[in-house]
């Protein structure tokens, strides 16, 4: 009886940033995967020979294999491929559900009680190909995406009020992206309404700059996309599950009649505890927001629909 | 009257992580400079969004000039470019000498009460460039390169006896790499003289390892260089700083006649408080240590030399 | 320019564990004054030994004197007596009044620059006499009540619905104890209203339930109050402050015109940051609210009467 | 599966403190256990209600039974009373054996692979009555001292050589107090031996001062002995065990021919994982700290011989 092992899988910037996260929690065995010779090895490597100055003795194991991840209680998946210039939509969709259905496989037939947090995109449906790969329970298997719109919301409202960001309340609903549903109501700066400090048409603006949020950084970056708040978001969800905090947080799982929806995998809030997705909270939704949780559910339908396709061919 | 400021020099992998962990520390405000365009507006963007999940409001500004910089505590500096292939020694030491000084210049002219910690390499060199281009007193001007060394040797004889980490206690002197003089007297593990658990020519060989311990990440990773570590070693030189903690860190500092080293910069333990390099600490050294030290000396100050011939050509 | 020193009076539970809790900061020096010869030393020495153990090296001096005091950024007063059997109530007012005037003079002619945060009951007219004998502006001399009174209410919401007491936001105005005013329409759990949680007869025995929160502890403990709390609150308003958070904070400050209320200390929204009461944040309240605000604005100003014409009999 | 449960018996200074501590961990549920009636529920609402203050919401549960402490990890046991005027040293050492043996019964009944950390006075005779009592394998009874010692030790050196205390290093065996045994050669400041910066008078007076450490803050505070340096000591074993650091920590301890000891419970340094204490690390000792050692030794036999006479009386 050790340390309980987190899994991470992929080593690119989310992936080893993950890692380093969870090695400063001193808490942890950490083994990060990724195929890449080298790569995993590396950055291990690095983040353990930070531990002595930032006073932390995690393991670290970079390796290109799934053996050192046996008996893992959680796993994050960030590995995938982005969308390149000149690719279809259903061949990003295509490369990174047989990515995530090779990695799930391995995952579970070493470690039959993980819990896995998935964060490839597109989000809903890579949730949906595990599920599907897996087995597992719906409360195992958990897409994080709600924790990062909503930290950039708050983030965002925090800078035009000139608050710090942590006097911002959020949550949003539905899928990653355009489809993403932001609860107004849910929306509070300092406690107060958000309506009763920003113009209608400002906060659509704010709403708009997230779903747009992972896309502005790509922009500004140019060869990579966002890694600091991506991790920060996995490893908020990892810490509320090991530390069994029966935290509210937004989470992409499988619904079976919350909302309304049946059978589908969509952001939705999670009370999150040592069995992973506890259960969900409903919350009371305007005309307009329910409306706009059913197009972001049929649109992962679709996709999803798409996703069994492609994965049968 | 607000949060001291911290200035980054430099948005990839090291300063980006040093902005990262400042920012973490909710006890700053961070300023992050680089000159292409983009880099450090998205990474700043990047990092404030994982202020609301971390739990830090720290405003982390990115930006290409160096007015946001002004009335700075401390900068970090890490910019400058890597050995290329087909570069040859001196052409690396040009230009890197180069943007150190451009660097300096720009910040030193808008925070005259600024304390300079150079990461750039080669370290000692890039610290002499930095003093002749300040006239900042030596206590101001520091470089880092001791702090990682030691915990990378801290960690390979913690992996090699199966300890943590932060159970191994080193010290080095001299420059950064292969003139690095580790203190064996100063090694301990669990408080045990290092030579009670390791044999002579095992000693030896992790001293080597940590010598060439960043060669051998670039070897991993193989397009790119150890990040994490050196990060987390710039800050905690920040943080030993702006926290006037007087602990004594190993740094690159001006000596003036300790360990009988006139006038030329060197890794030397030094205690660190609010206003810089404190004072440095003197270690009886045995003939052979005292030997190294003077030969590693020898090389910087013939570094500083083809420096100095190169910035008035 | 070393560490900001911190100031705190009264070494009883609640000083004593403001300066534990000030010490694992790490980043202040903690000067602890009390009357008794002995106690003061004995708990910074006690502090100070596990500073070792715990990572920190602050610097935390016991006295009987204020010398030690002098260029303090704050002062956190914790001194006065409890009510005993067969005092009068005004006899009580007195003699802590006379207390907290006798400590401010000290403080204040020492460190000019300090901002006072008044513990000592009954608090908001102890944030007068500090006022009135200070002659600092009013963003400098906070009471620390509703910090407190809202994690009380927070926990015991908590409690009720099974939920971790981080997850409740809440926010109190008025006085400290009976004439406190919960903001029910701020109160939430999961960010959902509290009044979708909880029927009003059980949300109303738990407001009653906060209001008799430091009755119901020393019930409990016999011979002593709460002091894990109430040192929590304190070195909570001192790191908002410190750390420029612009966080909002319920505190007792001078309301000189915000929610209707003129020239009366009440409890209040405030933004902490580093020139201590930075501004009142306004919420709108419903009508039975602002008429609870008004009568507990009205207990204050009687009760402050009675301090002056005692103060100057 | 949720959080592991840590008990703490006995609700007085030290125990309290250290249910604080370990709720500020926020990773574990915490039981506080006291015969007094209502001390350990006030005890344990207070540090609840600091919860949604700094940020944990760990579920502390005061008690005067044993129910609630069903399949604690760890129990630290801290319950016993101070030698009043007049008692004799047997009278004092038969009270605490049976408060000891009592409790003892009462926890491992009720969680069989439980961890004891003993903290009750006379240290080591308290650690044999709980292995006596429990029948719990030598690596599950452990007594805190030596990490207190240890400590004090530092932080005496530190104030004396103005340096901070987390920059000396110490390691002490045998027993609590006058019998404690410090390694002179494992005492190092910045890294330098100890013996270079102090003479050996001064030395020899703070190593005076650290054994009789206890007694110098009861002579201060009078009515009231040392917590905080306690708490912290003992939370620090706790951490050390949970988190499977492998930490090297001076632990009373059962010795079974280690440093020549045979059967016999003195402080040794220990090193600390999930199992408990894992293996006790072998310092070369001077001829004169062997026979301190051995000294020591023999008290802790006379008194444990006392013990178990008085047990069966």
């Amino acid at each position: 009886m050790g340390r309980p092992k987190i899994t991470v899988v992929g080593a690119g910037n989310v992936g080893g940033t993950v890692a380093q996260r969870l090695a400063e929690k001193n808490a942890y065995d950490v083994v990060l995967v990724d195929i890449v010779p080298g790569i995993p090895q590396g950055k291990a490597l690095d983040i353990t020979q930070a531990g002595p100055v930032c006073g932390y003795s995690t393991r670290v194991v970079g390796t290109n294999g799934y053996d050192e991840t046996a008996g893992s209680s959680i796993a994050v998946i960030t590995s995938g491929i982005p969308r390149k210039p000149g690719m279809s939509r259903d061949e990003l969709l295509a490369t990174n559900a047989k990515i995530v259905k090779t990695v799930v496989r391995e995952l579970v037939s070493r470690s039959p009680n993980i819990i896995l947090i998935l964060v490839t995109n597109p989000l809903d449906a890579m949730v949906h190909v595990a599920r599907q790969v897996s087995g597992l329970p719906k409360s195992r298997v958990l897409g994080m995406a709600g924790v990062l719109d909503t930290a950039r919301l708050r983030s965002f409202v925090a800078e035009e009020l000139n608050v710090p960001g942590t006097e911002v309340q959020a949550m949003v609903l539905g899928g990653h992206g355009d489809t993403m549903v932001p609860l107004v109501r849910q929306t509070t700066v300092t406690g107060k309404p958000i309506t009763d400090r920003l113009a209608p048409d400002r906060l659509a603006a704010l709403i708009k700059r997230t779903q747009d949020g992972g896309a502005e950084i790509v922009g500004l970056l140019k060869t990579g996309s966002a890694f600091y708040a991506p991790s920060a978001s996995a490893v908020d969800m990892v810490e509320a599950i090991m530390n069994d905090q029966k935290r509210v947080v937004p989470c992409a799982m499988l619904c079976e009649g919350e909302y309304g929806l049946k059978d589908v995998i969509v952001g939705v809030p999670v009370t999150l505890g040592r069995s992973g997705g506890e259960s969900i909270v409903e919350y009371d939704l305007t005309a307009e927001e329910r409306t706009a949780l059913q197009a972001s559910a049929d649109a992962v339908r679709d996709l999803c629909a798409v996703v069994d396709r492609l994965l049968t061919a």
